[in-house]
């Protein structure tokens, strides 16, 4: 099938909106955990995530116009911290309900525990492997749709020891972390290869199978 | 393991770099075709995808600081378009291979074909089931670590029709498209759910195991 732009742009809403948010391909998909200035938590799951930098070490967030109530954008503008939590299939129905419009805290809503470090206020997920808390650094503005990209620090990182390899590669798929697909598709992983560092005219190793 | 952000600012580069390039969770990955004023054509790996928005249809990349030679980079900014094509297993030594630093064009030395759409200048690959033709709509600078988020707009989306559903969700899985995870690991995927819209209060079905 082809679409052009000018047939995605007469295409049903809900045909174009399923199509394009699965194009991308595969997706990091985590539970982002805020708190208000009053002190609710907040907690929902977000799939675009990306690695910005590594010294310093960031990541991006892409969220939608900030035209109606976002709680999560809300709090991390007003606290400039929060959390990123990693989904594994144990609690994967829990995450997927986060993102109904609940009245109160997601994390009582949907039985999930909240965690703290001391001197970091955002809620971790204590059911996640993999955490890292954040500090707000930067806010860019798409123009072109009105979406914010926001860069946070990483300010902690915890995973299980055993899945931290000695080159610091985390084997997310031991950690269980799954990855996502279009607006409502969950997915566990197996490994294909790791490969070696790509030179020209020199042939690839597998590091791991 | 828990990493502060003093410890990760004191880490060995190396490690450093796979630790943080793999925390974020599993990532988009695809080949960006480009070609330069000159004619000559380029293809490399990219895993810092993501959604952007739907109508229009948008899609970010950022890349790295514009420091050094960056050919894809430069060719976008030069002639306007790109092309994205999803990975798959059949092709996988091929694309990783595209990431070294080759004199010739990275078709040529990865023996990947060329494949063309009339009207539309960028070199998409023939490898590949899924295509996205862009145009670049918009450039962010981030002013935190130089890095650029480079916006397109869909001129042209190509995939098999027997992955595209009847609600517009492109079945990845179906199509063998594969995700990444840190620098150099490759992950097949396997379905856990699909879930339907979620309520408050109403449990979740799944539309899809």
């Amino acid at each position: 099938m082809h679409f052009s732009d000018q047939q995605i742009s007469t295409l049903d809403k809900s045909f174009r909106r399923n199509l394009i948010n699965s194009v991308t391909g595969f997706k990091s998909v985590a539970l982002i955990g805020t708190k208000s200035q009053e002190g609710t938590t907040n907690v929902a799951p977000f799939s675009q995530i990306i690695h910005v930098g590594a010294d310093p070490a960031m990541i991006g967030v892409l969220f939608r116009p900030h035209t109606v109530k976002r709680h999560t954008l809300e709090n991390i503008l007003t606290t400039k911290v929060y959390t990123i939590n990693h989904i594994t299939a144990e609690f994967l129905a829990e995450v997927h309900h986060t993102a109904a419009r609940w009245q109160q805290s997601e994390f009582e809503a949907c039985k999930l525990q909240e965690e703290y470090l001391e001197g970091f206020e955002a809620p971790f997920v204590r059911n996640a492997k993999i955490k890292i808390g954040l500090s707000l650094v930067e806010r860019l503005d798409v123009q072109s749709n009105g979406t914010h990209l926001i860069i946070g620090v990483i300010k902690h990182l915890i995973a299980p020891e055993e899945v931290v390899g000695k080159d610091g590669f985390i084997d997310l798929e031991a950690a269980g972390t799954l990855t996502s697909s279009g607006l409502d598709s969950y997915h566990k992983t197996k490994r294909l290869a790791r490969f070696t560092y790509a030179k020209p005219n020199v042939s690839l190793k597998k590091l791991l199978e």
